[in-house]
């Protein structure tokens, strides 16, 4: 039987080639355990395929003419929550050293990463270290197909790894080489099920435990625990109880056996993730409760286990009058929430998208991650590529990712890093992310899109990595064997694809635009007049929303100093939110020199030229890769094109029959 | 066992109060045959119900002390064509004599209208004949549910009455309670599935002929044909030919044998309906052929049975470019068929909807239906709500139609009515109606809605009956037993509901403005940038489709004289359809003397008061309706309001909001 790493799936950031490096090399692995032994193995797999040889040995052993060695600390009291590791090089030799199994697993990685550099340069002794302690990515599978969403709720990859027919897979052999994927990015949790939680789906929680636990199973050997997404309404749903009510005794009682039941057959279970009171799932306000109430009473059901509540702050009124302008979407998280900082346990983890809004091409920073410093919050990021292309668009996120967490939102200049989002989360709730990965047998749809998966691993384990070296990372990876130009090409078309997708999407941080239902292609009037609370409120003289304090909803007050003055004001705010907090006319001239409708006309064809020139890049070195990759790549960048081609021409013929004011360019507007 | 008339399904337009005039009489029935036990049964059940006597006698024997004789003709050469029937009464007594059972049926059901007038009054002698040979129901059932339609395209009454889990009902009972209905309002002919026809769907022509013919046996005692919509690419789909080129004898035999298969099992078979390259369906394009190419090799197969093929004329493409204003949908049925005109075989019918576009609440009737007099077309005519309210809203349909009817399209003032749309197709292709009917208890959804399946039987029997005339037969055979506040409420509700939804929904023929895929509720731009070639062109100084010949998209020439000109010219088009053909500035004045913006804010205004006054008349009589009735009602016109008021307020923030024109009543406007 071939190992699922043999199959047709795509190896990802993880062929072969990648592990070049050990070739010819005698290697040691030293320690005791289960993912000791998934680092031998991956050692044995390289040296069998490169040469060389490995042994492996007790801690302490012989090492001394090896030319790597991989092992557990002689001394160190074992400390489970360490994942770090040291790296020495001495001489052309190299020692990872690791307190625990998954520091070594991850220090072994970092080696692959290192590629032959891992023996070469100058003597070091480094220690690393995750930022975070929570890597989590989050799946929104479903167990049986939605009839409108498909298996996968904003999946663009196939179908769920997890599910099919309508239950746990029987066979799960494909979900090694996913946890070996995620576990050498530097993932170690996983949410196995969608934050909508149906009625299918929320017996995961009950009559699915063998199946869970059979996935828990497949991802232990990688340093990876699973959550799970559960209804608020479990206790009527599954228990036949008559209240979810968080304070009454029974609904508590019924979580914490539960949760009894989850813990005995999978004892390193990561906890449970909910989505409450939100968009239509239940949760505590039907009993006149606080979120807090809420995600307490499940806290301690999971407490005795070690295990957390990750409670999503994703929570506003999806069934807004358009008509009212006092209401305002943005502010909900943080008037929800902000009240309520300091009085959730301490297993509970806060999970708070970047943005107010709901994972835009542009947002700015949802200011609740500066308003709860006495609550873990954890940082809510989308790889799959709902609002950003659908992994039809070649669009890089590293770079939006970094900025967000590069972004100095509290404490003014004198905070230093501790106030950059990055610092108010990394050491507290840490990151969780929305997986894009499905059956396809390149795993993400569009190829490129790996990269996302694998740079929100690396920017999770070390929020201040460059996007740009990430990508470099990657590339070689991905392609170990392929010349500079294939690099150099890969830069062309990703390092500023985020900012190429917004030059033809929605202007100036205005979000949306986008179809109902799907939000895929232009729909300039698309949820103007839904209850979705996503306005533009363009008019024949103008377009945003007044978010200031002055004039507005008031949203700008929510931020911390400078942000609240510099969001308040049109004369500080940055160009790239306008639109986000300002209501100005078309001829409002940004700091470009340009006046908004311009900006509005320029970009759209910029973007557009942009994405051929994408197209430019790739097309002479598509040859240098696996042929079904460069097909789908192929595939994707015609579709890519069409679809920015008609964002331009719709928002540009939307503004020009509001606005009246022709392209001073005078290109062709229809 | 009950009877499926006694079940909990309600009894629409034939309750038993219905039939009480019969109550007391003595009445003969007289003839052999299976629509005459038909008849006689229902002669039998309602003087079991109301007192009174029947016999079952030969033709020609004594009846001399009948109060009522219902009798086929003795001497009469029975022409199974002829439907009509001779109604006399003489001091109290009536007779009607009929050439054929059907007649006879259609005669019963006429005394049933007439209930005590048909024994009082003059004495008379009255012949009665239907002005269409072919009045058909279409039924948009598919046999699967499909994965967002539901079962029936567009059908707001439940799920199909012919099928359920995937196949043919076992049960098909309630087919007889629905075949009595349609006879009763006149319908002779109907087709059992959706002219999209999915892979599932193509099968009912070849394995599934079984049931076929099951249901054509449910259909047979009520004088109804039954009709199959197939898939063009049958050969290919069903038979694994390699081709379905209508010229490829190959295909053709394929097609002359699937006719015998069906004929062999149901004598009386309809025939086949067809939708063809149009709207993703297969059809003879694909082989370079033309529609009559297409039409004629299937009417070959099915013309030694006597059947036919209705040929639908809707076909357009339906991946037009936004940004080409030269293509014009509108004309799109009369580029492709008027030239064919001519060309199709007897027995062929051309299906034409009666606008250019797509059932919308105001379209200018079709030019086609002028354009091809040596060719057989009827009018198709959408029962079932799509554009109009999908059974949430009460709107009734019938003044609709009948101005449709009553049009004088061709021939100029001295062509009298054989001019009229009505005169053109009645005794040429007839008349085919998409159904509204499904699984609802009621019928329906919208119980009033069951007043738009009679209303079009009873026009497709008589075009020139008057819409509130039928809404008078319909209330009395409905409410048998109601006091006159009931008809007098439901006239208040209903007569001019069409003109009421009109006012709230698209202005002044413009069409459309309605969400994608589903067509319900207000989206302005919905349709405005996406490839089905509905448009508005609304920008910030006017509104409207230019299609004039002088600078437009010449679809103004496929009329003939005197509506080329009259639509041509801005001076004498019909204001309520002056958007379909100009594209003119908001300050436009209509012959009300008012602004088009103006017009716009006042009738969506007007709309919505109308509306609320339509609750107010029903209120006080709906406690005089089965409660079952009562609450669907109740529910759906408070969902009508909100609806209206949506629309209301969509469509006047939109024009505002591009045109910059205060409200001259100063409203509030958001």
């Amino acid at each position: 039987m071939p190992s699922p790493r043999t199959t047709a799936v795509h190896p990802a950031w993880l062929p072969p080639g990648a592990f070049a490096a050990l070739g010819g090399r005698r290697v040691v692995v030293a320690g005791d355990g289960a993912l000791t032994s998934t680092v031998a193995a991956e050692v044995a797999a390289a040296t069998a395929a490169h040469g060389g040889s490995w042994a492996r040995l007790e801690v302490g052993a012989g090492t001394a003419d090896a030319d790597l060695v991989l092992t557990l600390a002689e001394d160190d009291p074992s400390n489970d929550a360490d994942e770090g590791f040291r790296f020495m090089r001495d001489g052309g030799s190299a020692v990872v050293q690791a307190p625990t199994e998954r520091g070594l697993l991850y220090g072994f990685f970092h080696v692959v990463r290192l590629g032959e550099d891992a023996f070469a340069g100058p003597d070091t002794d480094e220690t690393h270290a995750p930022a975070a302690e929570l890597r989590m990515i989050d799946h929104w599978d479903n167990v049986d197909v939605h009839p409108t969403m498909g298996q996968v709720e904003r999946g663009y990859s196939g179908g769920s790894l997890f599910y099919a027919s309508g239950r746990v897979r029987d066979d799960l052999s494909r979900l090694d080489a996913y946890a070996r994927l995620l576990a050498a990015a530097g993932i170690n949790r996983i949410a196995i099920n969608n934050v909508n939680v149906h009625a299918r789906e929320a017996r995961l929680l009950t009559e699915d435990l063998a199946g869970v636990a059979r996935i828990a199973a497949a991802f232990r050997p990688w340093g990876i625990r699973v959550h799970l997404s559960v209804s608020f309404a479990s206790p009527t749903l599954l228990g036949g109880l008559s209240s979810n009510d968080p304070l009454d005794p029974e609904v508590a009682h019924w979580w914490v056996r539960a949760a009894a039941r989850v813990w005995d057959l999978v004892p390193d279970f990561g906890g449970l993730v909910v989505k409450a009171d939100s968009e239509g799932q239940p949760g505590p306000f039907a009993y006149g409760r606080t979120h807090a109430d809420g995600a307490n009473m499940l806290a301690r059901a999971v407490a005795p286990y070690g295990g957390l509540v990750h409670w999503r702050a994703f929570v506003y009124d999806h069934r807004q009058d358009w008509r009212d302008r006092s209401t305002d979407r943005a502010r909900a998280a943080y008037d929800h929430f902000a009240p309520l900082d300091g009085t959730f346990d301490e297993n509970v983890v806060l999970q708070v998208k970047y943005g107010p809004l709901d994972f835009q091409a542009r947002e700015p920073v949802s200011p609740v991650l500066a308003a709860m410093p006495a609550t873990r919050l954890a940082l809510e990021l989308q790889v799959t590529q709902e609002y950003t292309g659908q992994q039809q668009h070649a669009v890089y996120l590293g770079p939006q990712w970094s900025a967000i967490l590069r972004f100095r939102l509290a404490g003014g200049p004198e905070a230093g890093d501790d106030g950059t989002v990055a610092g108010l989360v990394a050491g507290s709730g840490g990151f969780a992310a929305v997986s894009n990965a499905g059956t396809d047998e390149l795993w993400t749809g569009h190829p490129f899109a790996q990269a996302n998966l694998y740079a929100y691993g690396r920017l999770a384990w070390d929020p201040l990595l460059d996007p740009s070296a990430i990508l470099d990372e990657w590339v070689a990876l991905t392609f170990p064997d392929a010349p500079v130009e294939l690099g150099e090409a890969l830069h062309a078309v990703l390092d500023t694809s985020w900012e190429t997708y917004e030059m033809y999407t929605a202007p100036l941080g205005v979000g949306f635009m986008v179809r109902p239902g799907h939000h895929y292609g232009p729909d300039v009037d698309g949820y103007e007049y839904t209850p979705w609370g996503t306005y533009h409120f363009a008019d024949r003289d103008g377009i945003g929303v007044d978010r200031t304090q002055a004039t507005g909803t008031g949203y700008t007050g929510q931020y911390p100093a400078p942000w609240s003055d510099v969001y308040e004001s049109l004369g500080t705010c940055p160009d790239e939110l306008l639109l986000f907090f300002h209501h100005v006319p078309y001829s409002h001239v940004l700091r470009s020199g340009k006046t908004v409708i311009q900006h509005v006309y320029d970009t759209h064809s910029e973007g557009v030229e942009r994405v051929e020139a994408m197209i430019a890049a790739w097309e002479p070195v598509a040859g240098l890769v696996d042929p079904a990759v460069a097909e789908r790549v192929a595939e994707r960048l015609a579709e890519q094109l069409r679809s920015a081609i008609e964002w331009r021409d719709q928002v540009r013929t939307y503004f020009f029959r509001k606005s009246g004011v022709p392209d001073e360019k005078g290109r062709r507007i229809f």
